[in-house]
């Protein structure tokens, strides 16, 4: 039988006393305290988990997972299902989102087949994968016990491939035609919120479509007796996706391993979320990105305090959101290591709070 | 006597084909319609403003314009009037937060002293300054109709000077010990809205100061009479500031020269408004950055019914809030010209709405 006892073991602390010097070094640069608002937080807050007053992001790493969903079968998606497997082929050409926003940015871009139909993909692609797609969760559990522990395992390898090639900041990403009917179910039971609330469009479904894929979600939780709640990986398997639960073992194993994550959508939130139940020290370890357009992922968001630097109104996954708020990580580290300080530019300080305005 | 009367001068029109182009290119690329929120809008706005499908910024400019402000002597701000000369010094040393974010994007980085009351500046500054500093405006006009015609004509300059070095994004910045409060004062007139409403904290002044601050410039458009609104030009004369009324030319300029810029903050926003009521046409040119933590800047941005793309707390100024927004708008180029297409990557396109979910 497969174990997942390694889920539960410790995550690194993130270091206080580089957190400290950090905000130290922030009041002491050339602008007034707290000018550069959310930038200066972010400074911070790399500093603790880098370790280092002046963090940096030399090498970040896209890790983007792909997996097919029975679910489709049930009309829940706007795209048909081959389009996961036509769009690992895109990531790995370079023609997709994720693609072009990786390689402008220098980051390493690798594609894990978690659980995909797709076959004969091409040598970039990482074949990890024990499924050619999830079962259709509306009555019967999305995957086994097995599969299950090999998509955790496929997303701790994942990371400990980044981390050995020196990644200092990860970017997760999904592809799967009808992984947001995954990540709705599985954010309904984890947040106890109802699948209407949490339901959205996805790729593009109509409001017809939305109030269909509801239903559908609604039945399929019902079925596997999950409304009141339920294990976070028992979930995973009754109602989660192959991609989802390969990034539920990819942000046990990033924290595990100290490296910040970036955390781009709804189903990635889903899927930290999932990972937080199973090992809360994760949540030391994640920032976010960028809040979707899809309506689930304010509530994941709220659920883990999260603030996010980016609300652009983007929803199509793949990391993408994660990486365009990737430059303000790195402006928020490049100014916080190579502003002036005031007393090396002579600039004069605030007056005290008892000299007035 | 001096004139204005170029401020009048038409501005150039953005490119309705290229629009279109641009427009019809984002559906055909590998996402689905739409998923890429605010950066498919930016880039098709872009498109409009550089006359061509695929827009670029390869030669991004910033220019930061300084005065100082005889409203001090009220005690209106935080930091004593001495910082602008020595921020002066720090924007051309390399050490305050717009040069490194200049630095790092490989924007070119101009300073413009157009009235400060620093002396003997390093060769790296233009001064192109007709007055030390503005008057008082608490009981006189800030500036006389000749300061105000040579201002709005230095920022001209500095527009023509960036052009002719083949700017092709323009960021305007400020720096100005008391410039939020001549802002607010310019602010209050233009939208009709109390300076109460519109006064902020600056730099950092308590709730106290703020509420002083909210009487000195309320006591000066009383004694200006203009609580009941104002000619534009006349409203900088009396309560604006030599920096800011430069800005007003430099924006009037940039959509004569039809070059977009990504306008930044309060005090910036207080100048895009009154160059837009200057000359309307300056409204096509202008691409919203961030949201201020200054509340005026909301109110400001309302005014021009702009969403900026970030709302990060900043209020720094100098042109920060839109430096850290120009990595946006270059990935939103990069995807928009670096995608595949549906076609090109032989991924199946959305079902028709008729087909259903």
């Amino acid at each position: 039988m497969a174990t997942n006892d390694w889920l539960s073991a410790p995550t690194r602390s993130p270091d206080l006393k580089a957190r400290q010097a950090a905000a130290s070094r922030q009041l002491q640069l050339t602008k007034p305290p707290g000018s550069l608002g959310r930038l200066e937080e972010a400074a911070i807050s790399l500093a603790a988990m880098q370790g280092r007053e002046c963090p940096a992001i030399c090498a970040p790493h896209v890790v983007v997972f792909a997996g097919d969903h029975g679910i489709v079968e049930e009309g829940v998606s706007a795209f048909p299902a081959e389009v996961t497997g036509q769009m690992i082929l895109n990531f790995v050409s370079g023609g997709a989102a994720i693609s072009v926003l990786a390689r402008e940015q220098g980051a390493v871009l690798s594609v894990v087949d978690a659980g995909s139909r797709a076959d004969e993909l091409p040598e970039a692609v990482v074949i990890d994968k024990k499924a050619r797609g999830t079962a259709n969760f509306r009555n019967q559990p999305a995957m086994s016990d097995e599969e299950l522990a090999h998509d955790l395992a496929a997303g701790q390898r994942a990371v400990r491939r980044a981390a050995e090639e020196g990644a200092d900041l990860l970017i997760f990403g999904e592809m799967g035609i009808g992984n947001t009917s995954s990540a709705a179910a599985v954010a309904s039971v984890l947040t106890g919120r109802s699948v209407s609330e949490i339901c959205g469009p996805g790729t593009g479904l109509t409001e017809d479509g939305v109030a269909h894929k509801a239903r559908v979600l609604s039945d399929a939780l019902k079925h596997h007796g999950l409304t009141d709640g339920g294990d976070p990986l028992d979930i995973l398997m009754r109602v989660g996706g192959h991609e989802i639960a390969a990034l539920t073992g990819a942000f046990v194993t990033a924290a595990q391993a100290g490296i910040p994550v970036l955390v781009d959508g709804f189903i990635c939130s889903a899927a930290a979320l999932t990972a937080c139940r199973v090992n809360p020290g994760v949540a030391n370890w994640l920032l976010f990105a960028h809040a979707s357009a899809e309506p689930g992922h304010r509530i994941l968001l709220d659920e883990m305090n999260a603030s996010p630097f980016l609300d652009l109104g983007m929803r199509l996954g793949e990391g993408s959101g994660a990486a365009a708020a990737l430059p303000l990580l790195r402006l928020a580290c490049a100014l916080h290591a190579g502003m002036a300080t005031f007393e090396s530019a002579g600039v004069s300080e605030k007056a005290s709070e008892e000299d007035g305005a």
